[in-house]
Parts: structure tokens; sequence; C-alpha cells
């Protein structure tokens, strides 16, 4: 594992994606590693914390995870835009050199049996909480993070830094047609009164 | 209905939220209008567009959507920065006259019986899919987007324009603590090979 990946409390893994990210999804089943990206990612709850996460049902990925029942959520960067793109627009049913020609490296976390894509700024592992009806009806996962991780030299003490690390490692969030934006100022209300 | 607020057509309707902005979370029932602030609300589905938003059993707005079956989400601009903060972390069920403490002014749109907030750069009136399980179980609501409407001013022809907007147009994205990022630059990937 790089050096500047950390563990983040469980408690806080929230904040990694609590800005809206859009996300890489990755899963393992039968000695098959594949990600995906996902702009419908969502917090569900704090404590233990749980996420949603949109899986059509014609993703690769999305059978990996009914049949592990494990995934990872990851927060891509602004350096890793066009393999966000790709890994989100080819699928491996078509094109199966897909991670390759995108550039996917993945590492592994002891004690989680999960791949995790390297270069991303924050890492969610997390097991499936089966809802058949929602799965089926609206392709909508939920996953309780069992495990959570970030790069310090974008998220430490329980905070982003984005606005003091390089814009590089900025989140991206997606919109259309291969057009994103990157996160931008840190802004603070004023406490009530 | 202010001059610079136009339709966006359904189809359309998810660009609106697919960036992950914190919103606002609005309904009517029985006299009664309020708003709160959610981080956790994200597209479901393209078309019918839907949504969902997570609501705390203890907010007055969920039980007005449970009643009236309707509502609102709105995307809330940077110069509505302390305003989100406050519907956010203040209930009426304490504070009777939140909504002109935060400065909240309402409008409307014919056909639609439910308020929405004034200032922000897009709403999307929903009605509610009840799914008593998720409800229940998550506080995850669904929606079906059934009107859409974005100020000119930031968002036309289908397209977010923050790039050329002044910057008080941005999205807020919560953290925590009353740290928000401001949506930032644009990036586009290049077409696939």
């Amino acid at each position: 594992m790089d050096n500047h990946v950390a563990p983040v409390p469980l408690e806080k893994a929230y904040r990694l994606i609590n800005h809206g990210p859009t996300v890489l999804v990755s899963a393992r089943h039968g000695g098959v590693d594949n990600v995906m990206a996902a702009a419908w990612a969502c917090a569900l709850d704090f404590d233990p914390p749980k996420l949603t996460v949109i899986l059509d049902k014609q993703t690769l990925t999305r059978g990996l995870i009914e049949r592990s029942g494990h995934f990872v959520i990851q927060v891509p960067t602004a350096a890793q835009l066009q393999l966000t793109y790709e890994v989100g627009n080819r699928s491996r049913a078509n094109v199966p050199d897909k991670l390759e020609r995108a550039g996917v490296q993945w590492f592994g976390v002891d004690g989680h049996d999960v791949p995790l894509v390297a270069g991303c700024s924050a890492w969610l592992a997390c097991r499936l909480m089966p809802e058949p009806h929602m799965q089926d009806t609206y392709d909508l996962f939920v996953g309780e993070v069992v495990g959570a991780w970030a790069d310090t030299r974008v998220f430490a003490n329980g905070h982003w830094n984005y606005e003091h690390a390089d814009p590089a490692w900025r989140s991206l969030h997606y919109i259309a047609g291969g057009q994103f934006y990157a996160i931008g100022a840190s802004l603070k209300a004023d406490p009530l009164k």
C-alpha cells in the first residue's frame, strides 16, 4: 500500500463522498476484477456508514457485486479525468482490454478481498446489504462501509484539503457528454447565532 | 415567476443534480411551507427522471412530504451559503421563525402546488413514489421529477454555464461543520478512440 494511503475512521467516512463526486465502482469475483464510473452514488448514513449506488443491469461490475457481496467506491481525481470517462463509457463485454486502455492499476489492502484503483484520493470498501426490490426496480444498491482510506496529501484529520493541494487532486463531478466540473473553492458559513 | 426562470426538458432534468450539489428540500401541507438542506440527494433515473433524498425522521419537512406526496429539490447557490447552512441546522420545531431568520422567500409555478425557494439556480418538482420499507429502514425517499426549471443565467440549452456566470451562482457541496466547497473548473474528457 502506498505510503500516503491512510485509514479514515469509519464515523468520518461519509465525508469522503459528502460533496457528491463522481466515483469509481470496483469489484472482484471468480478471478475477475473490474471497475466502472458512477455519477449516482450517495451517502446514506453516518455510523455505521452506509451509501447507495446506482448500477445499470448491463454492467459487468454489477454482476461481480451481486455474486461477491462486496465492492469499493473510490473518489477519482482531476488527474484521472480520462481514466474516469473511459471506464464509465466502455464495457469489458465489448472491449476486453478496457482496463489496460484506460490505464487502471490496482492495489490491495490486507483483510479486504477487493481491488482498489491506484491514484484515487479516497476508497470506501463496502459490504452489499441486499435489498432485492430496490435492486430490481431501481438498480439501487446499498452498501455498508467496512473500511475507508484516503490519500493524506488531500484528505487528513477528517477534512479535505483541496484548497492547499495540487489542483490535480480535485474531485470530478460529471454532467454529460464527457464534461465534468472539478470541485472548487472552500466556503465557510458563519456559526448559528 | 422570475423572468430568468425557464423550464428544463424532463429528459435533461438529471443534469441539474448530476454533479452532486447539496440541495434544499421544500414541501407544503395543511397551510405550512417548509424547507431544509440535504447533502444526500442523488439522481436515480433519466427518463422519466427520478431521484432519491435522505430525510431524517425528526425533520418537519419529511412529515409534510409524507402527507402531501410532493416535494421540491432545488439547487442553492454560493450566494445562498448562509441560508443553506441555516435551514439545514435549525428546525421550525424549536425555532418557529427559522424561515424568516434565514431569509427564505418563496415563489410558485402554475400547475404545481409546491413552494419553490427564490434565488436558487434550479428546481425539480417531485411526486413521492412510496417505498415504505426504504423510508422506514433507511430514511430514503424516491421521487419522480414531474417539473424542472433553471435560471437561464447559469443553466441554458441543457448545460450548466458556471464557467461564464458570476461565481455567486456556483453550486454548494457540503462537507461538515459549516464548511462547503463551491463547484469549480470545467474539465472535458477526450472522445473515446
